[in-house]
């Protein structure tokens, strides 16, 4: 079984598999290389580009799984929502009783996505793992009625306050989109799903019982493969999670990984070595990741990761040097 | 005593005693037309400007606090630190070692803002208290490394694990610094004094023990007045915050009143409606501040405010509407 697969489902392993988040990232020379002749709905777009942009990690990097390369937006362009990059995504805000009328994502739409990683799959060797991702419906809903990202989403938290069934509606929506959206990236070679749910920290502990946690659920409900949930800033909502039911959690740097595992009890996690320490020395960054090894004490379903996505100011030898410490 | 002083000592009191912060900002039509004449640091500068803005929000509302118009990063001009408003603040980022080596506060530099709240004290009803503030060390080090706003302050974080002795002093100096910006406030009639740690909230829970809480003790400690804590997404270490030693603690709208309040013990809390609740409708605003007072008991030592600052696209009277609910 792939490292990878083998901690998600908490067998016992010599060392635990990493993988790190936006691995194929600004940070790489040869990924803002790519994206220079080609800009990012291009790249996703074309198989070509997503499946080379996808491996650029791995040719460097001793790591033990792929993350297609595309983002949380693009199966709500497939469901016929118009998004821009600048960098960020922008869009035209919607209403929640617009949101629960959208279709599900239309096949050809997201037919790269899937095409990707199929070739993926083909390309990487047996014991690396293919992760397919999707945005969860609160953190897509965030997008969607605020029209942009935000430092705390107010329009999603009006929403919940004051149409909370058209609210709860659209979420139900967006959880069986993203949910057909994840079965078919499983169908085509996915070995795990990470659902990101970047935004949901914002909500308050109601909220994430209600609407978030739930919504969060019904997407990954009966996948035919390990799932993971990250939800960054969630530490006053910790023990909810598990209410999602995902294999595995994602961990952001606020709590320690030990800490945090007590809490949600018999599930895999993964992560959690602050990304800021990754902008540091080798000395530093062999001795932190070092901490958060013992903090996992060897115990089965760790998967190594950042707490959060690789900063672009990040000099690629230095998680080289992670890669090692890690494997060494 | 003033309502505000009575609970922040945990006096019984018939009701809680409201003020909101931002009260004296974007959402109020007049405190836009000042502005269209005065650019953000010449308000700051002419007390007959900041005591205007500061005393508008009174004239509307039967309000229990005034706080003196200010910005956190106000009192580092007077440190030599030169800011722009554009409209966060952009400066030129610094080292931690810079920081250590700042200069008290000007007492010219900040003449300004003591000046303003003499002149509020002398012209607010007897019953209503002066709130005097200054940003915590961590969050003011946060805008020194980072040169300007960021949704999680990598800069920081990373000076935090690879230069922790210099980064200490930094927070060391801004504590002098602020304690002494503060008791200057005191001194000029605030009846009590908020410490903003708009930012400790991207800390891990070692880092607030270590750091941050230590910084925020310091600059509060044996201050002649009531103090305030409020670190909003703090949740992750929330059972640490006591640490402090502040009077009272802010509470955002994340965790509920009652459950935090338990944990932090015996203090007053200030809180903690979500400020996304003003942008709904009157009955909505009702019914939520009902829930905030019913989780809050009618214990003493609530002082009733958001759960951060009111949006600038809040209609004034939705404030009104607020304000009648907790007074009536």
């Amino acid at each position: 079984m792939k490292p990878l697969i083998a901690a998600l489902r908490r067998q016992p392993l010599e060392r635990p598999p990493i993988w790190v988040m936006r691995q194929a990232g600004r940070y790489l020379p040869e990924y803002r290389r790519i994206r220079e002749q080609h800009p990012f709905r291009e790249a996703v777009s074309d198989p070509d580009v997503a499946t080379e942009i996808t491996l650029l990690p791995l040719r460097r990097f001793d790591l033990d799984a792929a993350i297609v390369f595309a983002d949380i937006m693009t199966p709500l362009e497939a469901m016929g929502v118009e998004v821009e990059y600048s960098p960020g995504p922008r869009l035209r805000p919607m209403s929640p009783g617009k949101v629960a009328e959208l279709p599900d994502p239309d096949p050809a739409g997201i037919e790269p996505v899937i095409e990707t990683i199929r070739r993926v799959g083909a390309q990487v060797a047996p014991e690396v793992a293919v992760i397919g991702f999707a945005g969860a419906p609160t953190t897509l809903l965030a997008y969607l009625l605020e029209g942009s990202g935000s430092k705390d989403f107010p329009r999603l938290r009006r929403a919940l306050v004051s149409q909370p069934r058209a609210t709860s509606a659209a979420l139900v929506r967006l959880a069986e989109a993203m949910r057909s959206y994840l079965s078919a990236q499983i169908g085509a070679g996915a070995d795990a799903v990470q659902l990101f749910d970047s935004w949901a920290g914002v909500l308050s502990r109601a909220q994430f019982a209600d609407l978030a946690g739930p919504s969060a659920a019904a997407t990954l409900e009966r996948l035919e493969a390990p799932t993971i949930y990250f939800a960054p800033a969630s530490g006053h909502f910790l023990d909810l999670l598990p209410m999602v039911g995902a294999d595995c959690y994602g961990l952001d740097w606020r709590i320690p990984i030990d800490r945090a595992w007590k809490t949600l009890g018999e599930v895999a996690v993964q992560g959690n070595l602050d990304p800021a320490v990754l902008l540091t020395d080798p000395d530093t960054i062999r001795r932190t990741a070092a901490r958060v090894l013992e903090e996992a004490g060897g115990r089965p379903g760790h998967v190594f990761n950042l707490g959060h996505g690789i900063h672009r100011d990040t000099p690629p030898e230095h998680l080289q040097v992670l890669v090692e410490t890690v494997k060494g």
